[in-house]
């Protein structure tokens, strides 16, 4: 191991320089009352000696650690399969860094292991906690809460009773964004609309599936399918609903991966999109929306925004805001309806 | 922010319970030497209340965390771009997962913000570190260093010196590979040998060029081109060493993304793999190796492997091993050599 070097110590740096520990201490913790000279002569020897000041003790007093959790309540495999866990993360980084606050990611194998993820948000380790792509049954925003930490939450979480009103989320239009595509795939004369919904103990699940409702109304429920975000959930729900109502003329799937897969199973069973099934997704995650077949029409939401939002109202404070932001979505027209 | 509910404290837990803080305090920290019905009414406060010990302090004297640190030396974009940090990554979650250790990655955006990674480290909030893709003039390694907690790096490290003998590293046989690959292409019947190389301030890259050169020999300098390990580097190279080489007949590319560009390029410019120009590269990178046009042969890597077992030596110690473990790779033919 690459510990046999032993780390310079506060005592090291007291004798190189010539000054008292209690000098160099000050020095350290910002100088203050120490006269220029001096603070000249600890430096340097801090720097000659490659002196770390001991931050774990530090920061006990301080409290502050400079550095934020970021948890996304998924496997760790499921986090790097998924582009919308790396684009969320891509705002997050840019924008901690740009306060020079350490981006400090928090990886799992599961559900069983946030207790332990729990264990190290309490343990003094982190200013504060990003977390993310929650489920209905999870225990994390429980752990969380113990940890006693600031939290923003990335989509609003579904555990919310009558004294939640504090938690601070940052979430986009999924019920409004869900209303234009169903309305956009009316709007082109489709009657026989179908829904592939995400992972439905996800609040975005739900609320894209409300919109859904909005519009269609008390719609025939062979017409919903039960996915879970993912282009193999696309796949097996499309081909069931194929099966249930072979005369579905458009779909609306939860998300762009989704609709990928359900875009593979139309094209096995000889259905031309748009002109026998129409597909709608969301997301608009580049490149995959452009480079499905034929090209995705979808409604986009800005994934890296959200990540700085919830980056900013942590950092910051949540200000005025109230306790939840939401973001506006957008309709992108593309070929398959 | 979720922080409106206070964090129970150890003075709470001992009221619930009826007894001192100190009592409490023994208890949390292992029970020694209290009576048995005690530690129970203890542990039921503690479990009423949903009490968090101060990890924080007692860290400060265990010196334990039970979490491990991951610094991958790229810039965040690129740790999700490539396959090859996925993999590695997974291998280290499985591994520390069933050690219950935290797996704690630090992205950064690049290498202006590793004094602040550096800073994390020393700060007490890991109990050591696993590093990989290291480049040459990085400051990560003396910061680590300096940090004075254990570490094993992922690929031999470029910088060291006499002194550098205790420096735990898992490797690839990178130049053995390297060696098999152009046997493979020498023994084709292929004389016009070309190599693309990875970023050359990683040992990989220079180890895989030595290898070339142990087949090759003093060969045409014309015909090494430099790339950086990404499709965008090999098409770049390609392109190069086309129009500085046309009678080119085989390429050895320094991984299997790079080989991915070249393919692109080749194909551009009318030549028919393997008929006109042999390909191989390295890594087996699924599932890119099996997708490319034609499938790649190439030499294989165990990466996942490699991760398992930087966390292995790290939470184990490296016992009686030697400071680097170098692991074989094999060669994969598939129809593009």
């Amino acid at each position: 191991m690459s510990e046999t070097v032993p780390r310079p110590t506060l005592e090291a740096v007291a004798a190189r320089a010539g000054v008292s520990r209690a000098t160099v201490s000050r020095v350290v913790n910002g100088g203050d009352g120490v006269r220029e000279p001096l603070v000249e002569r600890v430096r340097r020897a801090v720097e000659e000696l490659g002196y770390v000041p001991n931050q774990a003790a530090r920061s006990l007093v301080t409290r502050r650690h400079d550095a934020i959790a970021v948890v996304v309540a998924e496997p760790e495999t499921r986090v790097f399969a998924d582009p919308f866990f790396a684009l969320q993360l891509r705002g997050i980084s840019k924008e901690l860094t740009a306060h020079d606050n350490q981006l400090v990611l928090l990886l799992t194998e599961g559900r069983d292991d946030h207790a332990r993820v729990g264990r190290y948000l309490a343990g003094g380790h982190v200013d504060g906690a990003l977390v993310f792509s929650l489920h209905l049954d999870d225990p994390l925003p429980g752990l969380i809460q113990r940890a006693g930490i600031p939290t923003v939450f990335g989509g609003r979480p579904g555990w919310r009773d009558g004294t939640g009103d504090d938690v601070v989320y940052v979430d986009s239009d999924n019920r409004g964004g869900a209303r234009d595509a169903v309305r956009h795939l009316v709007g082109l004369g489709r009657s026989r609309v179908a829904h592939i919904t995400g992972a439905l103990d996800q609040t975005s699940a739900v609320d894209r599936l409300e919109g859904f409702r909005d519009v269609m109304g008390d719609v025939d429920a062979r017409l919903v399918g039960e996915g879970d975000f993912t282009p193999a959930g696309g796949e097996r729900a499309m081909r069931a609903l194929l099966d249930r109502c072979p005369d579905i003329d458009a779909v609306f799937a939860a998300n762009d991966l989704t609709a990928s897969g359900a875009l593979r199973v139309l094209r096995e069973h000889g259905r031309r999109v748009p002109d026998d099934v129409a597909v709608i997704g969301f997301d608009d995650m580049l490149p995959i929306a452009e480079q499905t077949d034929p090209p995705l029409t979808t409604i986009r939401q800005d994934i890296e925004e959200m990540g700085r939002l919830m980056a900013r109202l942590l950092l910051k404070g949540p200000g005025d805001a109230t306790s939840g932001v939401v973001l506006p979505t957008t309709l992108v027209r593309r070929a398959s309806a």
